[in-house]
């Protein structure tokens, strides 16, 4: 590998941390898992990162005396039941039950319809003796809505279902398949009333109902976990980009000059504009990610102080990113995988598996067109309140701007056309700009529905593309304005250097893959040019900027993107050891497959 | 489901005859398998579609007499051995070797590198006896380039690999897990002279070599192939679209409007506008495979009449949109699998299986951005002619238009800036013109490159990326260009009205997508308002234009897709099946779990 010379160390430095941080919030887990129980976590991973969380969380002093020291010394091996057959990320839409019988103090748990089946809770099918069930709750004849109950699942000394108990496996799926996902069905299954979790919201033995003290408690976790989710964007997305840069430059192909020998194929201009750019995008997602995971942590001392004036932005906020970088990186990882050509579709590569294991991540924990759709509700209540003349702070300040500037009649002419486009603080303002138009677009749709005499619901519904790319633009501004200030901590000029060619790739690739937008509000120039040109500046540190996040080739498990670059050898190797290669009887073939002609029937 | 009432009988016997003709040529040898050996057609599949057909098309007439008899009886089993460790699609870089012995009158091959080991090659691993190997001849002292070669790798009887011979399965895949994909080293294996491929090329008993023919012979094949992929794509993102749409129709959650009940996701404006764009993709891509096929055969008339005029054209044209419509099928498959929620990522969507068994030919037979530059390679050499004021003929021949139209100083600003958006034969102008311009750019940026006096491979390197955009354009013009033509085949009013909005919704979609490059060309008005439109228009009929498609249930394999729309019963009753519910010994988990706690100790 073309090394990155003196400065490589200093690099490897200053993304370390970084990426440590983030590895820590994201992996922290399965990391921890790893390293105390090998590789079979998978079993136990919900009830390390859902059960015991919400026990810690949810139970009041009387339940944690009873539960706690059963979960944790695996006793009670739970999971977390909340999505049903027919229902998902709309929370009020699931039907399980469960009615209070004060004649007898318990919880009468139904699952009353088919669309009502928990399924996919991950060891569920047939690892957890326990769930906590997400379930409606009935008492003196009103509904609640949702609560979460302790139910026994299974015998803790037989693990044979117990009675009511309908439990199992869904089936094969793509990725997870070392998890255990499962539907649960309920019968008229009893539970004490203790079984509820009570520290916030109370059923007293008569069946009279204690509302919780704040509805806003839920969303930090939820906070929690999509800014954890950003992070594993970047994660993925690193891993992928590690493996396809690395082995770019052993794969030699074709010719570029006729007669001299075959390229590395890095050095293919088309190579370098599919990798470089989801390069600077890993680099991009893992500084909002470290972002992500301070403001978490500052609000949520904020909140502990009883100051939840942040929250709603964060919400908002990581809604978006978690879709935004979650897509992004979903369809960056296939591109990876196939700029490796054949070789990239061997498991070898690991790049099926990473793909395999992150896609699930535009789905759940909010499906990401409704998290998109989450972010432009925030983004629309504020740009009315810009309206309405008030001053916005935090990162929706620039609808404020927008305000102002549309004194000028037409704003767009009136803007300077010239964009200095080497100058990063004129890129974020491009994409301040493109976001802007894009809430005021699609502000004005709504508008115009509703001045068709559609309802606000319909005017919604009507204008969602539209709000969906306003969502996207904002999250775009965010990721280069983050990127953009991340420099300012480089003290290190030769990599202040390199990682600004990147940060300028990132903002000016973006500008080209949504080229229609940013004409609109009169920023376009010679950009494909300065692209090709950041491409060549790119190429010689490549390498060493794959490096710098520092996979060991352990945690990497691809033969492709192997640290030392003898990828056709051990690729020889790996697939020698394929459990098809082991020995064979020799006699298999004549015996089982010729003999009957076995090989040949037609319903084999 | 909402049935397209009256018309949709008709609709289905317009779509039918389309669609059989691609499975014909798609499907036909799998077809064909499946019908006569149920589904285990796998490990055979490369003897028929690859041995045989080279059998009979490069054998002489002796050859034909001993190996077709062997192979068509199945003694022989073969497979088609090409790619190796190191080299894929540059066929020139590869290495294996097989130099004539005169003394014996043999050829003996050797993998002399371990980047030369035969790689990929289907049925290779396990199943084959035989294989046609492509290796680099050598004989008196000179190699003249590939051949083929029949290699018997096992004992005919035992099944046991022959001295000299080192193969086995080359490990797990992503998808296409059934097939035994193979690698092959060859030490000093010795095969007699007659097993040279000899119908073209030959070499005499004394070594000495006779040059085939014609080297055009072989593009026929590769065109075939390519159009079979273009038919696949549309076959396979049909299917897609198939189960994405129906299931969006049985799938209802959240609300529109309060209090009322949950909708059918499909009345959502963002499921809409990620499924009816790929909807009318699919019928686009049908279109333009039946087109392919169609002039493969004329043209395939005329080779044989001796005349190759139009074979370099639909060899350009065949390559182009391989790449095009697999990379679109690619995504778009994705995009219907998760449009369809958690419940996309489980195997009984089916949706799981379409994609990795689909993504390969984004790779195979020629990866995607080296057919893209064929393709450009094409444009820009027809680019010259029309400078040089040749009058070109074909799909190619707006190239000439722009040559006059370039009289005028300003081409852009002299244009009507008022384009009718619901007029077809305007939008393929608007395609047209883009595509147009974009070759003129590739060949400006090869031109800047030259007058810095680059050598002529490195200006094309260093518009790669510029050559790629132009044979997307000029690929997607063409797909726009077929589907708009196809309109004055439909008689039934109703249908067309129908086919003509999906028509426009394709068009109008493209265009929003590549918004910088009609904005260039002075197209871009209210599309946005237009698209939302033509959703709505499109809804009722939604569900029976996927019907029209006509896939079974039995080939659909999917339970989401279901025609009957009965999908959560069934998803339970799938599940239940899974091996992972059948019967369990209940004492199981006490005795293999917890007794000795296996689960929990450290490296499992």
């Amino acid at each position: 590998y073309k090394l990155f010379s003196k400065t490589e160390k200093s690099l490897v430095s200053f993304i370390v941390p970084t990426f440590l941080l983030i590895i820590v919030f994201t992996n922290c887990v399965c990391t921890m898992l790893d390293m105390i129980m090998g590789h079979h976590h998978e079993a136990l991973g919900l009830h390390y990162v859902m059960f015991l969380p919400t026990l810690y969380s949810q139970c009041d002093r009387e339940q944690s005396k009873k539960w706690l020291p059963l979960a944790t010394s695996f006793q009670a091996l739970g999971t977390y039941a909340q999505t049903e057959l027919g229902h998902g990320t709309h929370l009020r839409g699931l039907e399980t039950t469960a009615t209070y019988d004060p004649s007898t103090q318990e919880f009468v748990l139904n699952s009353p319809t088919i669309t009502s089946i928990k399924w996919w809770p991950g060891a569920l099918g047939k690892t957890s003796n326990h769930a906590v069930v997400l379930a409606q709750l009935y008492t003196q004849g009103k509904c609640h809505g949702l609560h979460a109950f302790i139910v026994q699942l299974r015998d803790m000394d037989t693990h044979i279902p117990l009675p009511g108990i309908d439990v199992g496996d869904i089936g094969p799926k793509f990725g997870f398949s070392e998890v255990d996902n499962g539907f649960l069905k309920l019968d008229n299954v009893r539970i004490p009333r203790e079984n509820m979790l009570m520290k916030y919201a109370k059923v007293e033995p008569d069946g009279s109902y204690l509302k919780p003290p704040s509805a806003k408690l839920t969303y930090g976790t939820m906070v929690f976990i999509r800014s954890l989710i950003v992070g594993q964007s970047a994660f993925s997305l690193a891993k992928a980009c590690t493996i396809a840069i690395r082995y770019s430059t052993v794969r030699h192909q074709s010719e570029i000059r006729s007669g001299e020998p075959e390229p590395q194929i890095l050095d293919y201009q088309t190579q370098q504009y599919k990798l470089f750019p989801l390069l600077a995008t890993a680099y991009a997602f893992t500084f909002v990610g470290q972002y992500m995971s301070q403001i978490y942590h500052r609000i949520t001392g904020d909140i502990n102080q009883g100051d939840f004036n942040e929250l709603p932005e964060l919400h908002a906020l990581s809604a978006g990113l978690k879709a935004f970088t979650t897509w992004t990186t979903n369809s960056g990882i296939e591109v990876c995988r196939m700029s490796c050509g054949g070789h990239g579709y061997s498991c070898s590569s690991a790049l099926p598996d990473i793909y395999a294991e992150f896609t699930p991540t535009c789905t759940y924990e909010g499906e990401n067109t409704v998290m998109m759709l989450q972010t432009a509700r925030y983004l629309l209540k504020s740009y009315k309140q810009a309206k309405a003349g008030q001053q916005l702070s935090g990162i929706v300040s620039y609808l404020n701007e927008m305000e102002q500037r549309q004194v000028q009649a037409h704003p767009a002419s009136a803007r300077p056309t010239v964009v200095d486009i080497n100058d990063l603080s004129n890129l974020v303002e491009c994409y301040k700009q493109r976001a802007a138009t894009l809430v005021d677009l699609a502000a004005r749709s709504i508008q115009q529905e509703l001045q068709k005499r559609r309802s606000q619901e319909d005017a919604w519904n009507n204008s969602a593309i539209d709000l969906v790319r306003a969502s996207d633009a904002h999250c775009h501004f965010v990721v280069v304005k983050l990127f953009t200030e991340k420099l300012s901590e480089i003290g290190d000029t030769a990599i202040h250097a390199v990682v600004s060619n990147l940060a300028l790739l990132y903002a000016l690739h973006g500008i080209t893959q949504s080229s229609g937008d940013f004409l609109q509000v009169g920023c376009m120039l010679q950009i494909s040019v300065r692209i090709k040109e950041l491409l060549c500046q790119l190429r010689p540190n490549a390498v060493a900027l794959v490096d710098a996040f520092d996979f060991h080739d352990k945690k990497l498990k691809s033969v492709l993107g192997r640290y030392d670059g003898n990828v056709y050898e051990n690729l020889f190797d790996w697939a020698r050891r394929s459990p098809l290669n082991v020995f064979v009887d020799e006699n298999y073939f004549k015996k089982h497959v010729f003999s009957g002609n076995e090989l040949f029937r037609p319903d084999l």
